[in-house]
């Protein structure tokens, strides 16, 4: 069957009845003109919204409805962990063709449902339309309380950067189906991370929650541009050591077969979601051995914080400084 | 200039600037990962959001950028207004085509922040990409209480069904824009009424005070269709009287001028985005007074609830019923 069969009220109907809401802070549901939701006490509200469109963030033929539904939650709730924040709630709008068949809809939905409740996240609302190409929006709210958020801009001279996971993977998937490179295990696992990133929302918590820690933010422009970011609001330089950026063997076993630059997949590649922090020199073991401890993630130190007229370098082991493409951008001609 | 010159992140500078946050429950604005505000206490936060699609919901050589962008706003602020909510905080997302002029930009947004302000409404957030085609989400967040907010599921039979403001103008503008009818004075009202429909947030913050009001929602898809809805979710019927459709004088006369048919125009144009209302008979005249006492809309009493089992029925004022094409959609193939 196709959506226009379906019709705009049908379509509502069949996302309410696979987000059956049991969250008692939800007052309103899907359904009417907006949701209400009950507020946490003395907290505060985090919020997030990313707009994705096809063939600009995507392509339909390449990627699975669920994959996609999935993506779409991660990179906002991603935006959540970045925060330290715990996710509540969700809003999710499609503009979608009306020739689109009704399983590619509950395909997607299954994906995006599926990681909202591993999250503890309710969906609440959003809207329908029809599009000639696929749009996704999605907002998601969250909770926390006003000491326990984490700000790009709280980086000091001295701080240490680190972030929470390998590098480029997404990256080196990414090119892998754009190449079409006949799969491998290697491949596939780097594909699996281009499309089923990991939002690290009890990390985030975590590491929120350590006053050493000073700015935080997800990586989801390339590390190397969202550094930037967090020097421009800190008010402060960095110095990257590019061989410090953490590489997986997958990736590592690519880029020797395709000859592919980790290094550069690593800094500026982009879509990572991982967490990107900077934290005081004195709270780091601490830190890292909590996070061992937890079974958690590998923290690993690319970098430092240095005085802002340094601007942002990026040198190898040897001290030689190099050039950096830092201008991912969604937007420009380098988008 | 063109976007692309811009880029991403100075596209984002110019939007922050010119939102310039100084509401002090805003923690966090544009620039972080999330926006943060502190939640109002023991209060209930209300959500709404609304996904505009260039080509589906406007024609970009038809509208100029300011009264699309105020449009764009004012939508989502009467989803706040038909909850009997306060707006407080807005979300805006644009993809936008790289080759489209900076002025347009600041056009739409001089459109939008306007009407925000009016409404005390601050951005905190939204995200931005490249798009073939401009595509718009917009999130509204309000606050009420509890006990504050009005539904579309408390109409009980007996009631009386009442709009706020006449019915069909915008629909007669967007007609008249379609058929590129040459403009008069009364077109050009109507044209205004489509581009710059006025969110009812004090009359519905009013309404939704009162306990003699059942439901409410705003007039989006045609009042018509709305009818159904508040009659589903509330598991009543309606008898709606179509000459007690409320039909402005501009609107009477372009329609006597072209031969167009006022009641289905008033019954199902849509975007009236005035406020639909069920009330019990004998806490109407109180409310009445009240809303004159202010200066403000005329209350228009256009049908009575029912028991479910008769469903929706239009009749005219000599009681012979007729169909009215309720199935306005922004999906199916009537959309």
């Amino acid at each position: 069957m196709k959506l226009a069969e379906l019709g705009e009220f049908g379509l509502i109907e069949s996302i309410r009845a696979r987000a059956h809401c049991t969250d008692p802070a939800v007052v309103v549901g899907i359904g009417d003109d907006c949701a209400v939701f009950s507020s946490p006490n003395s907290g505060v509200t985090v919020i997030s919204t990313d707009l994705l469109i096809e063939d600009v963030h995507f392509l339909r033929r390449a990627v699975t409805p669920k994959d996609l539904g999935y993506k779409s939650a991660a990179v906002n709730l991603s935006d959540i962990a970045a925060m330290g924040a715990s996710p509540r709630f969700a809003l999710l709008s499609l503009a979608l063709p009306a020739d689109l068949d009704v399983s590619w809809l509950a395909e997607f939905q299954s994906g995006f449902l599926g990681l909202l409740r591993e999250h503890n996240t309710t969906l609440i609302g959003g809207d329908t339309t029809r599009g000639e190409k696929i749009s996704i929006s999605v907002t998601v709210i969250g909770e926390s309380v006003p000491e326990g958020v984490k700000l790009r801009s709280g980086a000091c001279v001295g701080d240490l950067v680190c972030v929470t996971d390998y590098l480029g993977d997404s990256a080196g998937g990414l090119r892998g189906i754009l190449n079409e490179i006949p799969s491998n295990e290697s491949l596939s696992r780097l594909i699996q991370r281009h499309y089923r990133p990991l939002p690290q929302i009890s990390l985030g918590r975590f590491l929120a929650s350590r006053k050493a820690v000073t700015a935080m933010m997800d990586v989801s422009d390339g590390v190397a541009s969202d550094v930037g970011h967090i020097c421009r609001q800190s008010k402060v330089g960095a110095v990257i050591n590019v061989d410090l950026l953490p590489v997986s063997p997958d990736l590592a076993l690519l880029c020797s077969q395709f000859g592919w630059d980790s290094r550069s997949l690593a800094a500026t590649g982009g879509e990572d979601y991982c967490l990107l922090f900077t934290v005081s020199p004195d709270g780091l073991s601490d830190i890292q051995s909590a996070v061992q401890k937890e079974g958690g993630a590998e923290l690993h130190i690319i970098g430092e914080i240095v005085e802002e007229k340094r601007g942002v370098e990026f040198r190898t082991k040897d001290g030689e400084s190099i050039s950096m493409n830092e201008t991912f951008s969604h937007f420009g001609v380098n988008g």
